[in-house]
C-alpha cells in the first residue's frame, strides 16, 4: 500500500526540522537572509543634533529684521568639541555637522546674504531670510530611532534598506538563520558529465545541476556535489564524505524496483527507509540518516528528482532559513485533464493567461519539456478527470 | 535651473549602457543569470530508445495468450553493445536502459509472472499481462528534444529546471550576461564603521552596506568596498584603485553645496559633471568617468544615496545583466499627501491593504524609518497636493 505524498512529506519535514540553526554574521554575509533575533539600535540616529542643510547655525530670535550676524566659527561634518554659539553670532555649518549648543535653527546658505559657499573662504558676516523658525533644518538626536529601540524585527528578510538601518545604528553583526550545508550525490553507472562526450548507453547527469541550483534558491549552501556509479563501496565512500561535511545529503537514483538499486541496497542496510509514495512522477522515495546526517533519496529520473525536491524538501529548507513556504495557489485549467487513479499527479504546467495547462506528457524523462513549465499542477490521488475551467492547486517552480 | 530626474536618469543610463557584456560560464556559475544566446541541444533526449519501467523488453506480438518467453539477457542502465532480441525471448531490463533492437515494448515486472526482481537472480522465463501494446513504456530517442533544437532561448533566467535541461542535452557551458564589477566608495571624514565605537561628531556609514547589498540584488558583483575621508589625495588613490578593478564606481557623499565637498572638488577637475536634480531626496548628483571607468556620485545621506540608486542605477544594472526593469506600479493613496513644488518627491511608502501611505517624513536622515518602507511613492515635480484615493506611481524597494 503506497504512502500518500502528505504522509511522506510530513516524515521528510520531521527529519529536516533540526536543520534550523542560528548564527551571527557580518552585514555583508547577512544580505538576503532572515533575522533570527530582533536588531536593537546600539546608537540613536541621529547620534547628535545636526544640520539638515549647508548654511548657518543661528539662534532664530537673533535673525529678526534681517539682522547682521558675525560668523564666528565653522562646523564641518565630523567636527568635535564644537563651541556653543554666542548670542548675535552665526556659525557656518555643513550638512550633517553638529549644531552648536545655543543655536536652534539652520538657515540654508542660499537663503542668506552669502548666497553660496566657496571653499576656504569664511564670510565675515551674514544676514538671513526674514522668517527663521526655531528648529528649522535641525535634525534632533534620536529623531529616527533611539538607542535600544528595535531597528529590524526578527523574521525580517535582510534587504538593502534594512541592512542600512542596522549599519546606521552601529550594528555590524546580526543573528540570522544559518544556511544548511547540503550535499548532492548523483548515482548511476550510466551518468555522463555535461560537456563531455556521451558513450553508448550513457545519459547526461542533469540532477547534479538541477538540485544544486534548487538548493541554493531555497536558501541552502551546496558543499558537496558528487557522482558515483553502481559500486556499493564507492557509494559508501562518497556518502561518508558527504555526511561528514553536510547537514543534509540528497541523493538521486538507485531507489526503484530494479535489480541494481545501489542506494536502496546500501542505505537500506544502514537504517534509511524506502517506500513507494502514491505520487507521479517520483514514486520510490527514501529518507533517514547516514552516519547521523539526514539523507533524502530521490529517484534518478531528472523530472522525478526535481519534482521530489519541490514537493518534499524545498519548503523544509526554506523553513530552516526562516523563509515562508514557496508560493502555492489555485488556477483554472485551460484544458481538460485525465489522470490515472491511485497516484497524485504533479503535472508540469504553463500559465495560459490566467489559466494553466499541462505541458508535455506524464513521462519522467521529459526534462527539457519541464524547463518550459511555470508550475506543477497538483491532481489529487482520487481524481481521474478534470474539466476545462476546474480549479487546481499549483506549486510555483 | 535644476535638471529633471528623467533627464538625469537618461544620462546615467547612457553612461552605464556599455556595462552589458557577454561571458561563457559553467552551469553552476550560471544559476540565476540570464542567457545571452539560445542554448541548443548537443545530444537528443533521450539519446537512445530506453525503458520507462523496470521489467522485460519483449516483442509485443510474442506475448499473446500469456505465452511463456525465455529470458535470454539482462540490460542494466548504462549497458553498451546490447544484443538484438530474438523472437520468442525476453530481456530483463532496468529503467533507463537501452531497449534491444527487435523489442518494441517493455512490460513492468509487476505485470508479469515474475512479480518482482530480486538482486542477482535472473528468472529463466516470463509470461506477461494479457495486453501488451507495441511502444508501451518505451521512450523513443529524441522524444523530449532533438539534437540542435533550442533547449532554452536567449533572454531566459536560468532557473533550476532550465539548467537541468541544458545539462540533460550535454551542454556544460552557456553564454550569459556578465555581472558588472562594481566598486562602492563612501566618502566623509565623519564616517565610522558599524560595530566600532562612535566618536563625537561621527556617524555610522550605512551607505557601504546598503549600496553593496543593492548592487548584488540588481545583478552586479561587488569588487571594492572602501571608505575615505575628506583628504583629496586619499580620495584620488581610492578612486584610482576602484576604477582599475571595477566596471562601475559608485560614490556617496561630498557632492552638495558645502565648502568641503571632496568628491565634487576632486572629480569636477577630472571631467565628472555635477548638477542639481529636481528630486527629493537626492538633489545633488554627479556622473561621468574616472580613469575611463563610469562613475556615479550620490549624495551622502543614506536615504538620499539609497533612493538615488533605486531611481538612477538599479534598472541600468538590471538591463546590463539581461533582467527587465524592477517592478513599478500604481497604487491609491491611503492618506492625502502635500508636496513642495519644483522637486519630484520620492517618499518612502508602506502598503496599507491595497493602498499606500508615506512612512516617516521627507528627511533624508530617516534611514531606520526607511527600512519599514515597501515602495517609493513618486510625486511628480509639479504636483503639490494629492487627495486620499489618488493614484500614484510607486517603485518597489
Amino acid at each position: 500500500m503506497a504512502t500518500t505524498l502528505d504522509e511522506h512529506r510530513a516524515d521528510v519535514e520531521a527529519l529536516l526540522a533540526p536543520l534550523a540553526r542560528r548564527e551571527v554574521t557580518g552585514l555583508a554575509e547577512a544580505a538576503g537572509r532572515v533575522l533570527a533575533a530582533d536588531v536593537a539600535a546600539l546608537a540613536p540616529v541621529p547620534a547628535f543634533r545636526n544640520a539638515q542643510m549647508d548654511g548657518f547655525a543661528v539662534r532664530a530670535a537673533d535673525t529678526a529684521d534681517g539682522a547682521t550676524l558675525r560668523v564666528v566659527a565653522e562646523v564641518p561634518a565630523g567636527a568635535r568639541d564644537v563651541a556653543a554659539l554666542v548670542p548675535g553670532t552665526a556659525a557656518r555649518i555643513m550638512t550633517g555637522a553638529p549644531v552648536p549648543d545655543g543655536a536652534d535653527a539652520v538657515v540654508p546658505v542660499e537663503r542668506t546674504s552669502v548666497g553660496a559657499f566657496s571653499a576656504g573662504v569664511r564670510p565675515p558676516e551674514v544676514s538671513c531670510e526674514p522668517t527663521v523658525e526655531p528648529g528649522q533644518h535641525v535634525r534632533e538626536a534620536g529623531s529616527d530611532v533611539g538607542a535600544g529601540d528595535v531597528v529590524v524585527p526578527a523574521g525580517s528578510l535582510l534587504t538593502p534598506t534594512r541592512l542600512a538601518a542596522c549599519a546606521a545604528t552601529g550594528v555590524g553583526r546580526v543573528e540570522v538563520w544559518a544556511r544548511p550545508h547540503v550535499a548532492v550525490v548523483s548515482t548511476g553507472a550510466e551518468l555522463a558529465v555535461p560537456g563531455e562526450p556521451l558513450a553508448p548507453g550513457q545519459v547526461y547527469d542533469a540532477n547534479a545541476t538541477a538540485l544544486a541550483a534548487a538548493v541554493a534558491l531555497a536558501g541552502g549552501e551546496l558543499v558537496v556535489q558528487a557522482r558515483t556509479g553502481d559500486e556499493p563501496g564507492d557509494l559508501e565512500r562518497v556518502l561518508a564524505d558527504a555526511a561528514g561535511r553536510a547537514d543534509l545529503v540528497l541523493t538521486s537514483g538507485g531507489v526503484s524496483q530494479g535489480a541494481y538499486e545501489v542506494v536502496k541496497d546500501v542505505l537500506g542496510e544502514r537504517g534509511v527507509r524506502f517506500r513507494s509514495v502514491a505520487m507521479q512522477p517520483g514514486g520510490p522515495q527514501g529518507w533517514g540518516t547516514f552516519a547521523g546526517t539526514p539523507l533524502v533519496a530521490f529517484p534518478g529520473n531528472p523530472v522525478s528528482a526535481q519534482v521530489s525536491f519541490v514537493v518534499l524538501v524545498r519548503d523544509a529548507l526554506r523553513r530552516a532559513v526562516g523563509l515562508p513556504p514557496a508560493p502555492r495557489g489555485r488556477l483554472a485549467l485551460a484544458v481538460p485533464v485525465a489522470s490515472p487513479p491511485g497516484r497524485r499527479q504533479l503535472l508540469r504546467g504553463v500559465r495560459d493567461g490566467a489559466r494553466v495547462r499541462p505541458v508535455g506528457g506524464a513521462g519522467s524523462h521529459l526534462v527539457v519539456t519541464m524547463a518550459r513549465a511555470d508550475v506543477l499542477i497538483d491532481v489529487p490521488q482520487d481524481v481521474t478527470a478534470l474539466a476545462e475551467g476546474d480549479e487546481v492547486e499549483v506549486w510555483e517552480l
